[in-house]
């Protein structure tokens, strides 16, 4: 058995991996930190696993982490960069669900999160825990920084067009929402049910923590220079991120072409679903699930154009599923043990 | 391996229990049976079964049904007691989700369903699948009829203190709210997402279909006479049964004592969990769960009467999660084998 | 026209005020405060109002609150009971949607509210603004003290069985749910779409501060004691509030007789709809609307019991739109004047 | 009083004219119809309604439809054309809320809609129903086609640009979601609560009839070819329509520039709001308001490129809204008389 501890475990990203951890059969949960909460059942906060954890949430001082074999850090941005080089000196593997390994330019990662880095040593050596991107590097890695939830959709709706050069990569439009469990479980009066629900809004146009991430893992598969208008919104459901994608082809590709490719690059996959042409994915289709479905469309009169959808669940395959996915590959266990489940319906 | 068939898989309750069984280790799925989408992979209708499960739908008579250890029957009412005596005859044993075998009048059953019963011999061989309450019974039954979504709920609430006597049967009130899942798949304006959302309104006052089956289980552990004013509510959500229930009591008992009684009847039942006095149970702490979680009160000020809370899934505890456990009874395996997954935050 | 003030115009209850206030022909919003957001626009809080409203909000000393002709109170409670004393000397009339002199008792009101009362003599004076009871009275009231969202669905739904001694008034069950404007515009964990939707649960079954409320309003029109049980929930959605009431029927009455007491009782009332015997009032038909729609069942097999609908929309019949009605009954206005608007659907 | 008549008066626009009418100063509705519900009343339909109007449903060929002064068509596509001949020779003004004289050209309709039109000879005298852009043909029009949801909002949103020539024409996207009423009030699978909620998806990507319609309205603005990718999505709410609309700018200009040319295209216009710089507008800030805000971004990054954010409540501004105000307009009544409410919170 893996012992697996939890560095933040009172937020959504924490509880779907408690959630997800207590069905996978090669891992025990030793640990599950929070300042906050320090000393109360982690029952107490999330009935739903009365009768399936008994732990209390510690200290973060006090919870034994350098005696698990693999510590999860569902925290804000900006803690685990602190606590992750004296596990990693301790020989305990890390999966880190925040932002702080996902950039590796420690400069574009103060700029956009408003503070320095506080080990810039370790982003080079940070794997980025997409596995249809990095499968090879997960193997071994020490330390993966999971990629952020819009990323994970962008992105695998991207790469297939980008990689091998089959659109203009100056002129991708990515126009994504989010379910609003992405926004996290903070006391806030714009998270209120009141202020969400019954509408939908726009934000982050002026620049969201997420495009300098997703320009870069996609300049990093591109020959030519990436350019990208990626504007998020809010939509009042709690899990579910979609991503609208449009590309200008570069050159004269059909729709049978462009699917072929989407097939090609994600045969074998087995969190990648691309639906035959003209589907149109829901995100309840991976609801609970770690699976990303895409479809790919020509729009109606403009051959010259791409859209693809991409479809995640913010809280697996854009967080939690993603991190056991990567947990899996690192103790060379089968990549989806404990990701089995199909979406739920409704 | 169980091999098991399923008529009637388009609906909720049928790809309920299609994703349950997905991660049941003992069963296969052989079969899976809908008049008006033969030939359709199932997958296609429900999408987040693609990569689950391969099969298409087949009408009910090719299906080879009578090949099958078990089959579910996940219709609407008054079609499963077509089939069933066939099937018995062919050594297939049967759990019915539907409300064909849970009243063991037939004239009862003829008056609240509206036409006469099909195999009204039937009737007293079916074991009321509510392992709480009939759990010895259910490891030997050939045709399990799974007990309504409210009754699940309801009786598991008034359970504790209507068997004790601790409470005058005659004065119970249940005001209990569905999710829109209970209501089915079938086309109409009434549950039009348009009609549903922002709203709440009490359906069935005059008589829902639940009403005497909850009497008659309460009646059959009662000493006195039951009477029970029922009054169901549709409320804006997918999922989920929260029943408030009202009782006067029988002698001066405390909160103490109440909690007791509850304790003491649901020691060691994997499937209900007695929360500590004065908690609030939430819908969502049980959302794709098998449990029943349930909670005491008494109202300030009036010592004479106690409040039970009590809520399940209706798609699981409710339907599908309980045919399973019925199934797991029926077949000698662990009651909870494929259904440990907790509850899904949020 | 009428120089209207506003104290507390941020949370939900002002921002309906102000919807309502903006289409009424006879008033002129003069003043609109909040300590917090002195000097921004109201518009930029509550950008509905773009083009509507000039005004910013202002600190309530520098308001100009003394010369208007009527001060609402849309704040949390223990905040009007302040300021209050003041205005009435400077013979500004004042409208109160919050709680502070909704009780007679000072006593009573501390030990719900957890302070003492600032102005206990103004208890007697202050006129309990349920047009329904206290009409007469409402004309030459200088302090209204609109009453709380739950007591107004209850008490109309109980008020013709108990004043004229049609039930048992010891036997009072009230199960009501709200939708999540009740709670307000404040930043809460609890109260996070992430938390509410896709659930259902009750709160406040150990004490809630409408309790004491709606027990002295009933015991007030009653000859006998009033007991009541009453249980909250909360609803996902945004306004709205649904009772389920019962009581043990005094006599003989049929379903007839008990219409005929409500209409009755409500004949002429502009904000009172009796529907017809076995309606199902759904609180979407009063959303946006000042009317309380109430609609009286006898329960199947249980002829000594009589089930009561009551809806509101809480931000309207339940606090802004009532006090606009006790307004413009102080002011000898129409009693409907800028009321008029049919619910909204969907 | 101008004497109205409703052509199908059952579904989400024709409730929400009657809802808008009711409060019109200078309106009665004589006449609702419906084939369906003649002989019933209105308001037994339509609950909210009760005490506003004693109307029943009756049948279009018995309503005295000929004795109006204006007639609005609240139906399905394909109906309004073989009765508004009849009406228009009667000399009675049409309002038509439908699809079927918004295009000019009617081998394209046919083509779309999937059958002839019946009075192609009218398309040409119909005045499209946009005031921003038809205000004075409005005045003394016969018959006005009012525009679809999706081009209100986004003719609206592009139309500065398009009609100044800075933004290439042939660059244009529009992501774009609706809420449910969009889609009207009919039984169907697809609508129910339980298939809608909690998700969110594309739809129409292969040709949505909204497409040809605003092309056609903007290449009658522009001097260049117009080539739009105008992709449809389905949000979990009832009212609103959010458009996120892309453009590549023709030529050097900056934000202030754009800001500049939508405040000099809409300054005085009464129904469309454009916000500061960086605003986000929310669809909710409409919402049962005849108003459309608009904001417009330039991308980080991406200075070649604009963002334009538009929303509407769809049956609004979108709808019934929009018919009145050009009810209004036709005949000599201030443009936003009877559709002055502000935008509902929450």
């Amino acid at each position: 058995m893996i012992r697996a501890g939890i560095v933040g475990g009172t937020g959504y990203t924490g509880a779907e991996l408690l959630r997800l951890l207590m069905a996978h059969p090669e891992v025990e949960v030793v640990a599950v930190t929070s300042r906050q909460e320090a000393g109360r059942p982690v029952s107490e906060l999330h009935p739903g696993l009365r009768g399936y954890l008994e732990l209390e949430y510690r200290e973060p001082a006090d919870a034994g982490l350098e005696q698990c074999d693999v510590v999860f850090f569902a925290t804000p941005h900006a803690a685990a960069m602190h606590a992750v080089p004296a596990l990693l000196d301790a020989r305990v593997r890390v999966v880190d669900l925040s932002a702080d390994f996902r950039l590796r330019d420690a400069e574009l990662w103060a700029r956009w999160y408003g503070e320095a880095h506080a080990c810039p040593e370790l982003l080079e050596e940070a794997v980025y825990g997409l596995p249809e991107l990095n499968r090879e590097a997960l193997h071994d890695a020490q330390l993966v920084a999971c990629p952020g939830c819009y990323p994970t959709a962008i992105v695998l709706g991207f790469l297939p067009l980008v990689e091998a050069g089959l659109v203009d990569p100056a002129t991708l439009v990515a126009d994504a929402v989010t379910g609003v469990s992405g926004a996290g479980r903070k006391a806030s009066v714009a998270m209120l049910h009141g202020e969400v629900s019954e509408s939908f809004r726009a934000y982050g146009v002026a620049g969201h923590r997420h495009l300098p991430e997703i320009s870069a893992v996609l300049q990093g598969v591109s020959a030519a220079e990436v350019g990208l208008v990626f504007v998020p919104h809010l939509v009042p459901m709690n899990r579910g991120i979609h991503a609208t994608l449009h590309a200008r082809l570069d050159g004269s590709l059909d729709l049978a072409d462009l699917q072929a490719a989407f097939e090609r690059r994600y045969q074998g996959e087995p969190c990648v679903d691309v639906m035959p042409p003209g589907s149109l994915p829901e995100t309840r289709s991976v609801r609970g699930s770690n699976m990303c479905r895409v479809a790919v469309h020509q729009p109606p009169g403009q051959p010259q154009q791409v859209v693809v959808l991409s479809v995640i669940d913010n809280l697996v395959k854009g967080a939690s599923g993603q991190a056991v996915q990567n947990m899996n590959l690192m103790f060379g266990l089968d990549e989806t043990l404990g990701l089995v489940s199909p979406g739920m319906l409704p």
